[in-house]
């Protein structure tokens, strides 16, 4: 099959990477769309150490598998448990110490033809999400992730900080549960975006640090967290969505005498995703940068690295091209 | 009045440093004894541009102020808020923005004679508490200051790391709940006071990153964090006690990776503090390095900035050296 793979060193399109085979308890899936996330560009950095077909956004069709599901339309939670250690039965696989992840760490990715994805992984997408809305699935779980791991008052001042695509779904959701919600960015077009959903806006260059109960960091970089931490009042919370994997100074002493709460958040479950995407209560279409086709899946990359790109996604299926 | 002053470049003994004057809802206390921490030595590298009088722990005995409280021995909260802010409204006036803080903002401190002190920052000494047991008062606040801002279940896993003056009172307040601790340092004379107490240790050279619900950054070093990021389990919570004013290279991405919550804390309410001394579920005083008379205060500070100096005191009143 058509796939692209990183071998440490190199990203190259293979054009006869070897198909896999849907295991006990797992379905091959015929990729629709994948996505490109931040995550991909450090790990074509080195991040991980990871080697093999990247790509943990998708939506797809299962072409093998338990015969209620083939033909299904399908998206995949990306952390692939042992469902039988500690974490996985506290009902916390996403912190499986044995897991897999897609992409990311022993496991192929969704920029490929095919992908193989364990059963109990995989969401049945809603007819009312086309394909373009149902590919944003999993980031805007990692946005819906804040709100199960904080409680937030309806009344909280809310500071998102990064207009990125990341920034975009957390503002939005964190918008949903009626909090006032600021995002902070560096790009008008994209702040403009939420602006269209009421969400209150400021430019980074306009922006003063406050006293908000609530701060999101997902600006990606390593100057983003200092600036966080001075938006958040004493007390307050403040969410990392970013990994800079890069160490960079850094003092949190700020964070001992103002004694802020720092709350490291990645994956979450997908159920609030695809209802949200259901019922549009989230707009995510406009985020979406250009689809190239797969065998351009090196161009993809290359734009999706490009300051301020939106979310490029890769057409792989043939049949949809 | 006898005093140590530090001017920003230089700590001087002073012979005839002014007296405070108790003003309108304050009163004037005459230390009986004064403690260094790890602070103040920060403050003499630089650390929050203070200049003044140093020292925020003491015991002392009311000289001046309302009839009632003459005479009588007490310790002061060392924040001193305006009372009036929004932050002081919510009971937070720790964190009042308007604040000075007693020998480390805008306030001198308790490295003197006499010191002044809002009245509704002071507590009276239970009888039951000696001298030298009421000067630990500060620091032991602000290790129940963890219980305070950190809901702990009874079979909780708990890391302290550091065998320090903080680390020992965090493992010895936390211990009190009936989780499980495990303190975790260098000095096997500083650990065994812990196991005294039933306290679980390890010398760090025999430490192996684990899997703690809980765990208690109070190594007062860099190194110490990234330790201490690894000692808690996913979905854990770290606890961060040492002030760290240089930035340090440090990669957050740990935390996003396995969802830590890192809870900054500093300073504690002093009422479980002293109930704790008076009914001794604690144990302080074999953490007494030595103690000075005041004129040797200089001395005093050479000692408390030795590496693994336990806790130095001063004994400012002429009536007691």
């Amino acid at each position: 099959m058509l796939a692209l793979h990183w071998d440490g060193q190199r990203l190259r399109l293979k054009r006869s990477y070897p198909t896999p085979q849907a295991a006990e308890h797992s379905a091959l899936v015929r990729v629709h769309l994948a996505g490109i996330c931040s995550t991909d560009l450090q790990i074509f950095r080195g991040y991980m150490g990871f080697q093999g077909v990247p790509g943990h956004e998708f939506v797809g069709e299962v072409s093998e598998g338990p015969a209620d599901l083939v033909g299904k339309r399908v998206v995949g939670e990306i952390n692939f448990a042992c469902g039988a250690c500690e974490a996985c039965l506290r009902g916390l696989g996403r912190h499986c110490p044995n897991r897999q992840v897609m992409g990311i760490l022993n496991a192929d990715g969704s920029v490929a033809e095919y992908l193989a994805v364990p059963l109990v992984n995989l969401h049945i997408v809603p007819e009312s999400a086309s394909d373009d809305e149902a590919v944003f699935t999993e980031p805007l779980a990692a946005a819906f992730e804040i709100v199960e791991q904080v409680p937030l008052q309806p009344a909280a001042e809310v500071i998102v900080l990064g207009d990125g695509k990341l920034g975009q779904l957390c503002a939005q959701v964190l918008h949903l549960t009626g909090a006032r919600v600021t995002a902070v960015g560096k790009h008008q077009d994209k702040l403009a975006l939420l602006r269209k959903l009421g969400v209150h806006t400021v430019r980074l260059a306009d922006w003063r640090p406050g006293r908000a109960d609530l701060g999101v960091e997902a600006t990606g970089s390593a100057a983003g967290l200092s600036l966080a931490i001075e938006a958040v009042r004493p007390r307050g919370t403040l969410v990392l969505k970013s990994t800079v994997a890069v160490p960079h100074p850094l003092s949190l002493a700020p964070l001992v005498i103002n004694e802020v709460t720092v709350v490291g958040s990645r994956c979450g479950r997908f159920s609030p995703a695809l209802r949200a995407l259901a019922q549009r209560s989230v707009s995510v279409t406009p985020l979406i940068d250009k689809v190239y086709p797969l065998n351009q899946g090196l161009a993809a990359v290359e734009r999706a690295a490009q300051p301020g790109a939106r979310k490029v996604l890769l057409k792989a299926s043939p049949k949809l091209v």
